[in-house]
């Protein structure tokens, strides 16, 4: 006897993101809302230290929204603060107090998780959440700009192991994202400027516009004006999202077209140990795939000027140390493990228009890293 | 500024269920094509001890056989041989042998993990596969009648903790399942028997007709006649995928019909230190929740006659010793939390008709106890 059948079907998802102010005034509603399951829904706080810190009044803020809205939903547990950064992805202990968290505190499939924090906290928290129980919804409320435009939107989330960034992690849509953008506030003038990167990223690669409206608005952006920063993280939001829903959203193909840049970015930030944040890491990824895209003859010289131009003037560097050197190199069959399949790697043909290719030449990317070096120096001595 | 972007999308998941003999025969292309990712895709397996013990040659008939299609799948390391039954889910040591193994043989993505096993195995295997790099091809060769027929067809994974079933794991459906019904006929013959309590509960609770070709194939099951055996497992299984794909694949809402039998099964199994097999405690679950629907006036005395009779005639113990007690109540809760939400148990109506209630009453759950017990009695005595 011999028979097939083909299993076919499909999972649908909807989870709203929400851009607001104030969200632990007991007036705004939105996150009572979300945690209001129809039977007093039980939720568990994890909060980033770096915005415990920077924000001493917040656990009690928390406590006083949850008893103002205790028809709604109800605090199982003292809220857990765990390290920011990626030493919350890198020490395996806080995932595991999550997980243990849910067991003590009976927390079910229709009970919340509410993480607040960077974007390394939320995907900790995201992926401790998705294994628990098989999955208990997880309300992010992240509080950099690099996880409100980007990270804290998507539908992934990770911990560090065996020294690889995100080798453990599930593709899990959160139940819903709620931004509160006074975080964005208190944020030191790196955290501001990282995430800024993702958007610039994001232009390239897709919409020459954009691109053109974060040149317009960088001095505006590097002066933390809040405005023109609500409205990247909006812009920049809405094209994730969008990306995650035309095709292909747990990455079951080769292809990241998102992740422009990012195969250095993660090999410098491990290189560094994590002493190179993220987004500083995209920049300077962002700015080494496309000198090497100009090397390669794919972009002009003044496109390439305009790119180097908009990083430098919102105060990224351009260059580190641990781009020279052959650990680099390892960073591209990583990169190509870790997605599996072919190595696809994203480059520019024209500001706003990327396109895969699937292999780098060597000397060049050693000559990109040259250039970098060189427009670093030069910038060092015009200011 | 307050805004709210709704997102929305879909995930589709195919996968083939093949049910074939002989799969490791050269002449057998099925596993070698399942292998084939274009480039030679890169094949681990986990074997299940128990497997191992009882099929000598498989270690040797797998290499044979990769080499014997090596231009369409290469071996990136020894198979690993991991204790068969829960053993392999309570001890997390076996999982992160795997998850090491994903890291140490370069396992990517677009890489495969086979593991040939019984649910237990394939479940701890498929949640070190599913949370490595966020899901690695995970091909599933069942070798008992349950995962044949049931687990191994689903979408689910996880390995126990905190004392709990299933505590930690994901919804991952599975690159492929690949049937072999040649390993049916070395199983002993408390495995043999447990998985047809699958297929006797979702008779029970949908299909009249399979209910009564189970009758009418009883003798012959447990004489260990192939031809009926296979049947019910092709039977059993397309009943299982139709559900899955039906609605709710990843169990989003609180109820899971499917589990009929399965709140005080789980927590037998639990009580009994896993000395009673997942299938044989169903079988106990069902029969409790049978007889209960009875007591509670659902079904009539005849309809709870041929039920138990159709359980003991294949040769399962219609009670243990570890159904006395308060702590079989742990259980509901448990399965409540599990689960998330509401209560949700599903009762009989008629035989093939099952219906969901949102309460049990612990009286009657004695009450069925008891009355399991003369069962029991009234059997051995008619022996």
């Amino acid at each position: 006897m011999k028979r097939v059948i083909e299993q076919s079907f499909s999972v649908p998802y909807t989870y709203p993101v929400i851009f607001s102010e104030n969200i632990f005034d007991a007036a705004e509603e939105s996150l009572a809302k979300l945690l209001d399951n129809g039977k007093g829904g039980k939720a568990y706080f994890v909060v980033d230290s770096g915005v415990a810190d920077t924000h001493p009044e917040l656990i009690d803020q928390i406590k006083t929204y949850a008893a103002a809205h205790a028809s709604k939903f109800k605090l199982c547990a003292e809220p857990l603060i765990v390290p920011g950064g990626e030493a919350s992805k890198n020490d395996p202990q806080f995932y595991e107090k999550v997980v243990e968290a849910t067991h003590l505190y009976g927390i079910d499939r229709h009970s919340y998780i509410v993480a607040i924090g960077g974007g390394a906290v939320l995907d900790m928290v995201g992926f401790a959440a998705a294994v628990s129980h098989r999955g208990i919804r997880l309300v992010r409320i992240p509080t950099t700009v690099l996880s409100q435009n980007d990270s804290a939107v998507g539908v992934k989330n990770g911990i560090n192991s065996f020294g690889k960034k995100n080798y453990l992690g599930t593709f899990a849509p959160p139940y819903a994202v709620l931004n509160d953008f006074n975080f964005l506030l208190t944020l030191d003038d790196r955290d501001w400027r990282s995430g800024i990167s993702e958007a610039i990223k994001v232009a390239l690669i897709k919409d020459l516009d954009f691109f053109e409206w974060i040149e317009a608005n960088a001095s505006a952006l590097a002066a933390r004006e809040m405005a023109p920063m609500q409205e990247l993280i909006v812009r920049c939001a809405q094209m994730h999202l969008d990306h995650i829903a035309g095709r292909d959203p747990f990455e079951m193909g080769s292809s990241r077209p998102l992740d422009f840049g990012h195969w250095a970015a993660h090999k410098m930030e491990h290189l560094s140990k994590y002493q190179i944040r993220h987004g500083e890491a995209v920049a300077m990824g962002i700015a080494l795939d496309s000198t090497y895209s100009f090397l390669k003859g794919m972009i002009t010289e003044s496109e390439l000027d305009r790119i180097i131009s908009v990083i430098a003037s919102l105060g990224f560097q351009l260059y580190h140390e641990v781009l020279s050197g052959e650990m680099l190199f390892k960073g591209l069959e990583e990169f190509r493990e870790h997605l599996g399949g072919q190595l696809t790697i994203m480059l520019l043909t024209k500001l706003g228009v990327g396109q895969e290719v699937h292999e780098m030449d060597q000397t060049l990317i050693l000559a990109a890293v040259e250039k970098l070096k060189a427009f670093q120096a030069d910038r060092l001595i015009a200011n």
